[in-house]
């Protein structure tokens, strides 16, 4: 027998712990896709009933969820010993119904800068995927 | 006169700021675009002369970056009082000749997992952009 111990150090996230996970942090990355070139964003957001709010302001990010809303989310926290990564594929959409900015609003999300955000995106998923590492 | 100071939230980073900022961080993202919808990879990653190297195993990045090299790459800092970003727009290469796997490995990019990553990957810039948040 092998003195080794097995090595086994990424382990997949189930779905609830995918959620659990972004349900704990506050600052992710948006990326979109136009005109066959990908985009990156840094972004605060919040989460509820398994969808994703965020705050922007009229510009960039704005104009590539209006042109294609297929979008990718991601978060992730290193540790010294473990870390974690979720990343979510899904769909953008600007919000502008009374009763989806109540839920927006209901989140209490908190970005770093209050500087005139005042447009509201909501990220539904169509699937999302984990991974914790160890080491 | 009014008494409030200027509401100074965002800085635009320098070029020099935006490299010195990469060159002290070791985790970031890629975010490709392929049949139209964006992907986002946490990586690790390293700089020298002003390009991006990251370390990774055969898989989807790799597909995505084959099919397609324009690539969005992205790492951030939030700290309690201010927080930098920095996106960088270029195009990948996956390394294969001596000088560049040479190159790469004189980078001494450390990976949170030594898990057979094993393809070299580097990122030369198109441009790069970054910013510093004062709250």
């Amino acid at each position: 027998m092998s003195a080794q111990t097995p090595d086994r150090p990424t382990t997949i996230l189930t779905e609830d712990e995918c959620w659990e996970f972004l349900e704990g942090q506050t600052v992710g990355r948006l990326a979109t896709a136009v005109g066959g070139d990908p985009e990156i964003f840094p972004v605060n957001f919040a989460v509820a009933e398994r969808q994703v709010y965020l705050k922007t302001r009229p510009g960039t990010k704005l104009v590539e969820i209006a042109v294609n809303s297929h979008v990718a989310f991601e978060a992730d926290e290193w540790g010294p010993d473990v870390a974690r990564s979720v990343v979510l594929k899904g769909t953008a959409e600007i919000l502008d119904h009374d009763a989806d900015l109540a839920a927006a609003e209901a989140t209490g999300l908190r970005s770093y800068l209050q500087d005139g955000k005042n447009v509201w995106v909501r990220i539904a998923p169509a699937e999302v995927s984990g991974r914790r590492l160890s080491r």
